[in-house]
């Protein structure tokens, strides 16, 4: 029955609740403890059935930290339509929401990837990149010219915040609104200084 | 000739010539790729030699990570005998100045070191606690209240700055006192912010 199950689902879903289980493996175990052969046995499937899928573990890793860099990445895109100020307080506090109900896959996402292959840690620069871009377009729309000091200052800033996440993820902060709060008033004040200075 | 001095160094010289060779090899190349034989060709000695020193790869990892880190830690400690401001500015600046001079070897640490290994992870987060708590240190005694908030917002901060480091490693600051002056700027910004927060 559950064979009957399996056969049924098109190459596309399988591949899909592939990296979710994978996804989810992250949630308690860092990403280099994650074997074919441990993929293999959660999903119920054959190691060979995997390697059609994935060609490597390598090939596998690098899809479930897409996958799971995505699904931050997707939870937190900023809403367009929102005025500059309301959107960086929106994604900051969906943000915050991701981390609660993902810790585990955030801290695999941001600390344990790592992983020692330079592709997938390619793949986590690549995701602060992108929020600082989304950052540096909020701020444009407020006015603030753009410098390569306002650059670098809210590309350490995301270094800043990730780390303030992590100790959301360990449970080491109680209220989002004021971890937000805090993150903003950081940030404003960051660009603040960058305005201010040359590099 | 070569084999004679060789022979001469003792056990602690040899180890100690190793890991400087380990920590050489971090600055053009990320942790993952130095073997036991590599690190054998370089050193001219046979792998059954690093063995016996190192007992594993992974061995030898932790011992190159943990004497490039050292080394860092070394070349940035507080002088004791400033007071907290100098302290501080002092700190950066030869911060600032060990990047410069070891760009490849501190990107390798905080970037590559990741390795796949926690053992060798938790090294490099130490190293941040111990930035995190030096800074804790001088605002202590500039009469900042001991707050978790504080705590945390300084932990971040040393994340901002590494950025900004991996910034300078990469050749893309030219004026180390404008960097110095700059971090100070964001460090006390981020602290003032934590002041009037509570997390």
């Amino acid at each position: 029955m559950p064979e009957e199950r399996r056969s049924r689902l098109t190459p596309e879903d399988r591949r899909t609740q592939l990296l979710a289980l994978g996804v989810n493996f992250l949630a308690d175990h860092p990403l280099e403890e994650l074997s074919l052969d441990e993929l293999a046995r959660r999903a119920g499937v054959s190691r060979a059935l995997l390697f059609h899928y994935f060609a490597s573990k390598q090939g596998m890793h690098l899809a479930v930290v897409t996958a799971a860099r995505d699904s931050l990445l997707r939870a937190t895109a900023p809403r367009a339509h929102l005025p500059p100020r309301e959107r960086i307080d929106d994604t900051l506090r969906r943000f915050a929401a991701f981390v609660r109900d993902h810790s585990g896959t955030f801290v695999s996402l941001v600390r344990g990837t790592a992983s020692g292959d330079p592709t997938v840690r390619a793949l986590v620069d690549e995701s602060r990149e992108i929020n600082a871009e989304h950052l540096w377009e909020a701020f444009a729309e407020l006015g603030v010219t753009d410098t390569r000091t306002v650059r670098l200052a809210l590309r350490a800033w995301v270094s800043f915040a990730e780390e303030m996440f992590v100790s959301l993820a360990s449970g080491d902060l109680a209220d989002d609104e004021q971890l937000v709060a805090f993150l903003v008033r950081t940030l404003d004040a960051a660009v603040a200084v960058a305005r201010d200075s040359t590099l």
